[in-house]
This record gives C-alpha cells, structure tokens and sequence, in this order.
C-alpha cells in the first residue's frame, strides 16, 4: 500500500484484458418496494413501551462519569455508585426526535457518496473478524496484508457501498498504532466511505484528522459532512462501555455519525424470548440514541439491530436462524417507528462456503431487503458468526448483493414492454430468440451472473466439476489484479505519512 | 416396497435409537403476515388486460378435437384448421368465477389431509427429474429403487407435505405401466398426498381406481374428495398439447384437482421481458383453467407460475435469479386477483449441492413464502434446473423448509413474554443463561436444525471438516432407516396387487 506498490498496480492495469470480470456499475439501491412487516403497529408499541418501563424501572449503566455529567444535566436519574441511569420516558421521546430521518456519508471521492436511511441501502464489506481464510492459505490470523487485500476487493466490486471499520483485524500490526496503518490504507487503497472503531476519543480523533488532510479541509467542514461512522456495542445486557463513550463522544462532537447496535443474543445476554430480547435491545438503542442526541442535538444516527439467538444445547450463537429473520424484520418496524435508519446484517455461523453458508446468509439477507435495512452490515465476507473473513465468501456475497441489487431494480410496465406484437408475431409453438424484440434487449435483459454456473452438467463436469467455493477462489485473485488504487493527491499522500509517522512516536494509547 | 419389506422395515423401528433426527412435528403451516406485493394493483391489471387482449386476438392452441367441441359450446371461437380458440374477455371472467378459492386434498391417513388456498402453504417433492444423485453412487439414470427411496423420504419428513408426482422418473420401468408401479408405491410407502401425470386418459384413470381400492370407497365418493392432483404444463407458447388435455379431463370430470403452469421461460418460450412473459404466462393460465370450469365448474385447480430466464449467452435455463424472484411474487399477486391458490416452486440450476444451490434455492423460496404461494413445488431435492434429483439436496431443503415453518410462526407478545422481570433480575452485565424464565422455555425457544452445524472451528474441525453436503449424506441415509412404513389394509393391498397385475397384461397404452 505503499506509493510503489501504487505505480506498480496503476501499471498492471494496462495489460487488463476482455476477460475482465463483468459487474454491474457502481449505483445505490434504493428499495422501491413496501416494507414488509411482520408484527402489528400496536406490538411494536408493546415492545416500545415494554423498553421505556426498562429504561424508567431497572435503568441502564454508563461507565463514563463524563457521560454522567451529560445525562444528568440533560434530565437522567443519576446513581453514580452504580453507574446507573435512569430515563423518564418523556426524556428518551424528547431527545430521540432530534435525530435525523437521513443524512449522507461523505467520501473522499464525492461518487462515493452514500446516503442513509428511508428507502437507501447501503451494502458495508465485513468488519472486525480475528481471522481470515482462503483456499490456498488456509484459515490464519488477521495481519495487515490480507486486511489490505480485503479492501481492495471492496474498493474493486461496485456492489460493496464501504468497509466498515477492519475487513480483519491485522493483529501483526502494534494495537494502540494500528488504527494509524488502518486508516492510511484505508484512504490510499479505496475512495469509498469507510468506519473506524470507538476504541477511546484518541484513535477517533486521529482518524478524523486524517481525513480532513486526504481532503485538504479542516474539522470545522468535516463537521457539517459526515464522513467517518462507528458502530457503538453496547456491552448487553443494559451497559456501555467507557472506551465506546469515550470514542462516541469524540464522533458525535465532530459530527460524525454513530450506529447503536445492541449485543443482544437471545438466550445469553438477552431473555430467552425474541419479544423480550428485542425489548432489551430496544431500551439499550433508545438510551445510547437519546446520549448522542444530549451531547450534540441532530447527530446522525443509526438504529442497529443484532438480536440473535444462541444454541441452547451448547450455547454457540447462532446467525441465518428463522429467529434473527423476525428480529431482523422487527427492528425495521422499530426503527421506522422512530424515524430513523436502520442496520441489520449478512450474516452466518458457518465453518466453511459451503450450502449452509449460501442458506443462512440468504436466511439473514432477504430480511435486510425486506425490512428496508439501510446499513446491511458484513455485506460481503462474514462467516463462523464473526470469526473470520473469507475471500470466498466475499464472492459469493458479491453475487448475492448484485442479485438483490437487482431485484430492487422495478420492472416496466410500458407498452413496448408488456410485448404484444412480439407474442402475436410469434404465435403458437414457436419461440422467442430470433424476434427483434429480443434482439434489442437481450444483452441487458437479465442479472448476469459472476459465480453462478448455470452450465449443464456434462459440460460442468468437462469445465472440471467446480464448486462455486473453489470457482470464487479464482475470482477474488482475478478481481486483485483487475484492482486500480484510486488517485490521491501526492501531497496529501505526504502529509498522511507524515502525520502517521508522527503520531506513533507517541501514541498515547495503551498497546491493547 | 413389498409387503416383506414393509414387515422387515416394522421390525427395524423397533431398534430406533434415540439419536433419531429430532424433526419439527407434522403441521401444515399458514402464513400470518400479510402477502409482499412488488408491483401496485394498476400493474396486475394491465397484464391482466394484456392477457386477455392475448386470448381475444391472437388465441391459443387446444391440440384436441373433444376440447374444442367443449370450447365452442361455451362460447369461445374455434378454428378448426389450426386448433386455435379465441376467447372474449366476459368469458375467461365468467368461467373464472366458478372456480374455488380452496379446496381440501385428501389423503388416505385424513391427518395428512392439506388445504389447498388462501394462508395456507404445502411443500411438495421434486418431481420429473430424469437422474438422480448422491455422494456414494454419484449421478444415475432414474429408476425404480431412488423413486422408492425418495417416497420414503418425503414420508418420513413431515416438512415435506406432498409427492408431486415422480420425484425421480423411474425409467427401468416400461412407460406404459409405468403408472401404474408408481401409484401402488405411492400407496404402500407414504400416506401422505401424491400427484399423477396427465399423460393421456388411462394413466389417470388407473390412477384413480387405485386410490378407490386404497380407501375402500368408490368414484362418486372421490368424486366429492379430490385427492389426485396433476400438474397441467401448457407447451408455451400458447399451445396446451392433447395428451395432456386428456388426461386433464378425466382429472376434472372425477372431481380431481388441476395445477395450470405455463412454462414461460422468459427469452425463449416467452419474451424477453418479465412484463411480457408474465402476460403470457397469464394467458395461457387464464385459458386453460377457464376450460376446467367449462368441463365440470367447480373443479379445484391452482393457478401456477414458472416464469424464470434463460441465460442469454448460452440459451440455458436459469433459476433461483432475481427474475424468477419477482415473477413468483407478481404470480401471487395475479392469483389472489383471481381469488384462486397459487402454485410457485423451489428450484435452482446448480450441478452440485454447494453454495450456489444454497443461495439460489433461497432466491426461489423466499420469494414463495412472501407471495403466499400455497403449493410449493419442488420444494425438496431439485438440481440442475430439474435434470436430477439429489438425496442430499432432499436434506438441504428439509432444513430450508422447516426454517421457514419455524419463520411463519407467530412470537408471542404475552406479558411472561416480555420478560421484564427476568431483565430487572438479571441487571446490567449479567446474563440469561440460568434464569427461571430460561429455564421454562429453553428447550423449545428456538429453532433446533437437522442439518446446520453451529460448532466453532475448532470443533469442526474435530469432527472432520464436512461440508453440509457431506453431513446431509449421513441423514438421508439415516432417514431411511427410522422410516416406517405406514399401515395398509391387508385386503386392499390385495386387491391392489391384483388390479395392477391385471392392468399390465393388457395396458391399452402406447409404450413410450
């Protein structure tokens, strides 16, 4: 990711053939379709004030006397033995409305653009696995080359919107620097939004700074463009953490966006019933929600939900289950309900790209679709519940996004379309490929598939009976060297490496 | 599938272990959300008046002499040089109308009697494939053994509801007796409903005496419990063929039910665009159920769809595309405004039962289960756009489907539900796992898989590495040894022994 390896790659992009992958071109979905929704107006009000009564009753702890200032200021019961809050309902109603219905995330390139929230979606590239695997090298832990690799894979397929925070944690990398080396790639090997995580106010502060030198801008416009978006845990049942309130403050003051998603596995850290995880869930959302909103009114937000289930027998969490399709579905009631954008997830507890990986992921995808999700975090590469990234999967995910990016796509119902003549003309036993109706349309009538094998078997077999695991083996590496490093500007190159150089002298971070 | 293998299969359940597959109990499921809709009202009158435009100007063709005799006397238009019948919009409406919304397919065990309409959903073997596969013997030519092997599967997984014919075509066996093997196998290895092929009168006519016999009841009284069910192709475009129009009209005049599904492929059989393909798909429905209600009105039937796309660079069919995803949904919609039930289909092209055949089965069923589809076809075990039939994709869909009961059903919004007091007694940071609340209900909390393995790597690993294909290898086969057969009459197996053995030495059918 250095400035050779930049000439080097910009280079290699000459002898690109016709045999590059065909993807569909870089655009947005939006979801012209109605919400589907599973549960009544009047239970969404049962799990809304089921929330309120936890918030009021049992309270919810913030481990962050900073942040109790905050909330007691803003009209919260403060117990700071404790460090429990309690909210007045009217307080939590009061301060989640100042939050925004839709905001937009700002990129480096203005292309990149993403909005968020109503009918937007936005498909984010995994985030935070230890591990990584291929075919080739196997399963390994996260390090920083693969971490590159991995968002060169979502800069190259239009169909991933952003990386959100570590695509794998690079673990060979110092852990109180590491942020540094993050962003830089970040902003070197993509012009795409990207996250970063709320490990404290200095990695924050740091990368917000980064940004501001990759634009030539200062914090005071960063501010008005959001641009950076954390995804806030909190530790469930009914806590947040104080390195996250600490890295929340620091986004939330500068204007940059924060993604509340509870932790609330069905069964572990939350009740055992959907209905009452999905209240827990709900109170921890509204309480983290309403904070950003007292520590700086208008803050964009998103409403995140991750309720799950785990395995009873052995306690294992559980992804793609019929359970995290309801909840999944709900929070999308839930937070329609409260006017704000909505992040769901793609998500799997499989071992390896097999059936049950394509199954569960498309378990947990059509209901991000169907609930109008508008962050579908780990888009493209999650599996084994979160402990690792997969360059295979990646792939398979790509396909999956592009089908639902296309399915999202509204037929026409114009005259030309509805195709009388051509049936006419046509008539009894005849068929279709020949009429010039076709001929003008067949290039882009359909999805076009870049993993999926629709050969018959005889020639599947003669093309050496690959699974769509092994066949996305070769794709990833193809879409490596296909890769195009996007330009940036050699001065601010220059200065990022300068700041970054600087900063890790004296991180000021305990290395953990 | 002789009585001494039935004794023999008694005596082996006497030795089930209790590591038998824990499946989810026999239930037909109904579906409590509301349908997804993707195009408005407008839209589906405008292919609604498009086909019918169709049917009024262009016609269709009815390959057989006693169905335009019956065609003319209800009022449509006959050309008797070309076969063709043209149809005034007033009555494709009027005989529409007389159709049933739903109707009940009876069984021989009346507790595998299914609704057929409105809420409720059925999931039916593959049916027609010529191959079969599994990892042991790998891919072969249909016949007899696998179609029993396949019975017994879909009798022991109470997820599958139906066989819908063949699940695998038995082509050891001569085709003009064919029937008459299948029908007495369907009888003695499941008591669940069963499909019959309208290839020309007799077959069914066989067919019919032989579930006669099953019951002890005679045709008047099948007459009033329509028990057969047959799926009616039209040969697209715009031709029904007469074999299939014979054997048509011995399923209605005996009270039987008919499935109506043009095949429309979308850029060959139909055109290029799904707004046009959909409009035939409609045109060719409309006609033909039109004709049953002509015939005998009243008949139950289904209004089928199978609108999916071919792959435009190789003229291969696909399935499991976002195409066919929006056709199953805007064919629910067509069906409900016609008040009829509504046949859609799980299916894929992949060759074998990897990622693909995963995500692309879940491209096809969701999109049943959101548009209400009542008769879900092919639910279990289709490959390779219906060329083969896989033993271990039988297990997949298993999985899939009761993922999706599990889906359909309801949560609960009851006060215990809401687990206030097991939040307020766990408090923050601890957690759910030895609550009284979890206790009482952690057995049945969540969705338990047969199939899906939620180890961590590492005991994953311990295990062997299997894929879902290689662990759905192991549960067929152990399917096969927990399944029981169900009880038949000595007496009535008799007598069909006898009217089978009598029907071949003179079978009056051509042997093709």
């Amino acid at each position: 990711m250095d400035r050779k390896s930049k000439h080097k790659r910009r280079g290699r992009t000459q002898s690109r053939t016709n045999n590059a992958i065909e993807q569909l071109p870089w655009k947005q979905p939006r979801n012209p379709y109605p919400p589907f929704e599973i549960v009544s107006a009047d239970q969404i009000e049962e799990i809304h004030l089921a929330s309120l009564r936890i918030l009021e009753e049992v309270g919810i702890a913030f481990l962050d006397e900073e942040a109790l200032d905050i909330l007691k200021e803003s009209g919260a019961e403060i117990e700071r033995s404790t460090q429990m809050v309690k909210f007045a309902p009217e307080l939590i109603e009061e301060y989640l409305k100042k939050a925004p219905s839709q905001f937009t995330l700002h990129s480096r390139n203005p292309v990149h653009n993403l909005e968020v929230g109503k009918d937007w979606n936005i498909f984010s590239m995994v985030a935070s696995p230890p591990n990584c695997s291929d075919i080739d090298k196997g399963r390994r832990a996260g390090n920083f080359e693969d971490f590159q690799n991995l968002v060169r894979l979502s800069q190259h397929f239009n169909t991933i919107h952003m990386t959100g925070g570590y695509a794998v944690e690079p673990v060979d990398l110092p852990a109180n620097t590491r942020h540094l080396d993050c962003a830089l790639a970040h902003l070197l090997l993509t012009d795409k939004v990207f996250g970063a995580y709320s490990l404290g106010r200095q990695r924050i502060s740091d990368t917000i700074d980064m940004i501001c030198i990759s634009r030539g801008i200062k914090r005071d416009q960063l501010k008005t463009q959001p641009s950076l978006i954390s995804i806030i845990n909190t530790s469930s049942p009914l806590r947040v953490d104080g390195v996250m309130i600490q890295g929340m403050l620091e986004m939330v003051r500068n204007g940059q966006s924060i993604c509340v998603t509870p932790f609330t596995l069905s069964g572990a850290m939350a009740p055992v019933t959907l209905a009452g995880a999905l209240s827990l869930q709900n109170a921890e959302a509204l309480a983290t929600l309403a904070f950003t909103q007292m520590v700086a009114p208008g803050s964009p937000v998103v409403y995140g939900g991750f309720t799950s289930n785990v395995d009873m027998k052995s306690g294992a969490p559980a992804f793609g289950t019929p359970e995290l399709a309801k909840s999944t579905l709900i929070g999308g009631q839930l937070a329609r309900r409260y006017g704000l954008p909505y992040r769901a997830s793609n998500v799997n507890a499989c071992n390896i790209v097999d059936a049950q990986a394509g199954y569960e992921s498309m378990m947990s995808l059509w209901p991000t679709i169907l609930s109008h999700c508008n962050l579908v975090k780990h888009a493209a590469g999650w599996m084994e519940g979160g402990l690792c990234a997969s360059f295979e999967k990646v792939i398979v995910d790509v396909e999956l996004l592009q089908m639902m990016s296309s399915f999202l796509e509204q037929l026409s119902f114009s005259g030309e379309e509805m195709a009388f003549d051509a049936i006419a003309e046509v008539g009894p036993g005849g068929h279709f490929f020949g009429t010039q109706h076709t001929l003008e349309r067949y290039e882009k009538a359909f999805y076009a598939p870049i993993l999926s094998d629709w050969s018959n078997f005889g020639m599947w077999e003669e093309k050496g009976t690959k699974t769509a695991f092994q066949r996305a083996n070769h794709i990833w590496k193809q879409a490596l060297e296909e890769y195009q490093q996007p330009t940036l500007e050699e001065s601010r190159l220059e200065a990022l490496e300068s700041f970054v150089s600087k900063r890790k002298e004296n991180p000021g971070i305990p290395n953990y």
